[in-house]
């Protein structure tokens, strides 16, 4: 693996998992790897999960860390081709990306979208600079429309908590939320669980809420949530905003927020969110404080998620 | 000791502050007892001392150390145990202690006080709720009541300084201020001073700024400043609030400003002080700029005060 | 070396870049020199390379490293010598030092100028008061009027970059900006290149736009860019404000934007800006994505640069 910004990057998910799994049960199995490597982390936006656990998950390879959180340490970065910097961003991708390229020998990089244009949050264009101008492995702390380090985490967990030979059914399930959020969880989330293949995968969110066909191909789409959560093992909760309406908060329907309730018609379903959540507007405190729950577990699984992922990117530029 | 959020956690203080000196004369004496350990020290408001202090102690044992300032590389935590999360909480401590549980060893946190509710306040729902939910040892950076590691430096300081075999004389003494601070460092000091019982303790302030006898019982109280500084061997200068109206500035007489000619009824009186402090309102430039005061020294003694603290947490755990 | 805060701290330019060079070529040859010693890197304002260049050079040499953005982790410093502190300053530099002494093996510092009081901003004040009160060495890391870091490394920059016997022309020229900017990099530039002797040294910008002698005596000053660029093996784009008309911005003349036809006088000048720049505004993008642009190769040098600056530190305190 070279760069890892999506599951594309990925040759084989299931030698991905198992190597996750290893890392966990012997987090200091491979602590000599990254020696004399140092990884940038580099947040334009805030995050607490990511940030600690690729902290973690690259001390626990050996390797230097340096945090930089751009937009508060730093200044507001130029994304535009040939802009004119007359106005409020200080410093072009073109110039900053090779000076980090030489700093560091692998960058991880987290940038929200704007949620206000489309095009240029699906066209992922600081990733893209960020690989064409640094020169080093690039790795996605979530970017405008994917979130692979959480997508990996969630099959890891799934693969761990499933116990019979039977494929699991996994349900994606929008819930409501007060503020529009990016798309880039459940992009993400669908790709994986697509690419991966070993889940019965149903996604169901009210109608103006389809995410990109690209993503969810190979999934079941279903409008009427208690049909989809019929004889789930997983239910995934997530809100997301309106691809189509882009950015927009298009249901208010407070009947979606998940509860006992809607559990009750599935296979005593495992519940997952990649937190934060919003208490008692996403999912109930019940639902969250019952055993149904593994939320914790899954962001536990953050750090072997992201120590298998440096680690093959390790491994990969050593062979080079 | 298995957290530290207040005197009554110490089973012997002595014992504690011998410890202290001791690494103060080695730091590295014990510089793998934390290899393999991580702490993550929160930060819900700003901290330099407590801050710089805490990751230096943590490294002199050998312990990896994550800074997490979860106002601003974060987001605002919801304690409410019920609340409908539709406002400006993104996440709920119930949510993310478990998580932070998963990802240290160990967690110290800071957090203010509104010093708009004195029952929430006092209450130490955060501290509370993280010592329920995250499942490991948690450190006080500072309270919104009590700040611990700060009083245990305090003793230290007191403990080297007095060089006789007689109890010292140990005077906090109000000082004004321009704006409501905390009564976390007067509280602490106070209920560090009477569990240790080695000093004559005497606290002073004005009419209005009686602080609750939990932390004071022992001490005498003593309105006239004057007669209190009489003879004293040690004067704690601090400010604090109203505890009875609650978070309030009572008083604005600059008499109350710590001067030379307050100590020159003392014996020679050691000057004490938290820091930060603001010169010539708290106290005069040149009773800081004289011999009298220890303040550095006492600030210093933040790094073994800490580095014991998490030493015995440490060790506390090995056992288990 | 005791501080490093200008050249005036060197005793030999041309040591300090052989050593810089050595360690680019073998970064970890003195990985124990700094074992067991802290630097505290403070910053009261943004920065990226200084910030990771620093870091890493420090890590480099063994040394542990703490960083704290004095601004946003901590309160504003007060300065002036008897202030009362009523104000909204909430600590004195005279009692923040000396802690900062007791926690630190060293301190790099990175403060701007106000740009509205000349005689305290070229007084350097905190640098002053740090090198004072906190009793250990200090590094700059951009002071109000000087950035000697970057200077070293512009310094060895060139050395690397020019192969031929003959001294090289160097011209720093001034270059239009939308935002009134300290004069630190190009005073820092001009008195390092005339104290390093080994150039033909100009300086162009318009009218106005003079620096102080004490930076530029040595260098010829000539008022017309193209008169200037001539036959330039080095030219280094800057932008600055005014010092006699303090902090203002005089000239909007685009003209003094650097781009491809600027050079095409030079001898294959290369191009040279200490980062971050606003592309189009002070040099074209076209110049910059020439072949022309060593500005990644001048940035990388700031890593090498620190680390002769503090291995040189480290080693002048060892013979102490």
């Amino acid at each position: 693996m070279k760069h890892f910004t999506s599951v594309l990057d990925v040759a084989d998910i299931n030698v991905l998992v198992e190597k996750a799994i290893a890392y966990k049960v012997k987090p200091l199995s491979d602590n000599t790897l990254g020696n004399g490597k140092r990884i940038g982390l580099l947040f334009m936006n805030p995050s607490m999960r990511t940030r600690i656990s690729t902290q973690i998950a690259a001390r626990n390879l050996g390797m230097e860390v340096i945090v930089f959180n751009i937009d508060k340490d730093g200044w507001k970065l130029e994304l535009e081709d040939e802009a004119i910097m007359n106005s409020n961003t200080v410093e072009h991708i073109k110039d900053a990306a090779p000076v980090l390229g030489a700093y560091f020998d692998m960058l991880g990089v987290r940038t929200f979208p704007s949620l206000q244009n489309k095009e240029e949050d699906y066209a992922e264009v600081l990733l893209g600079q960020l690989i064409q101008y640094a020169g080093i492995p690039i790795v996605s702390l979530e970017s405008a429309t994917l979130h692979p380090l959480q997508s990996l985490a969630d099959i890891i967990t799934i693969t761990e908590q499933h116990k019979e030979k039977r494929k699991p059914k996994v349900v994606l399930t929008w819930a409501p939320h007060i503020k529009p959020l990016p798309q880039c969880v459940a992009n993400s989330f669908a790709q994986w669980v697509n690419a991966w293949g070993k889940a019965d995968f149903v996604i169901t969110h009210p109608k103006g809420y389809e995410l990109y066909d690209t993503y969810t191909n190979g999934a079941t789409i279903e409008y009427n949530q208690q049909t989809a959560l019929q004889d789930a093992d997983f239910v995934y909760v997530k809100n997301w905003s309106s691809v189509t309406d882009y950015g927009k908060v298009l249901c208010e329907d407070n009947s979606w927020m998940l509860t006992p309730e809607h559990l009750s018609i599935s296979n005593h379903a495992k519940l997952m969110h990649c937190l934060p959540l919003r208490r008692n507007v996403e999912l109930s405190s019940s639902v969250l404080d019952s055993k149904s729950s593994i939320i914790t577990e899954q962001a536990s699984n953050r750090v072997c998620a992201a120590q298998a992922v440096l680690a093959e990117i390790l491994k990969h530029n050593q062979a080079c």
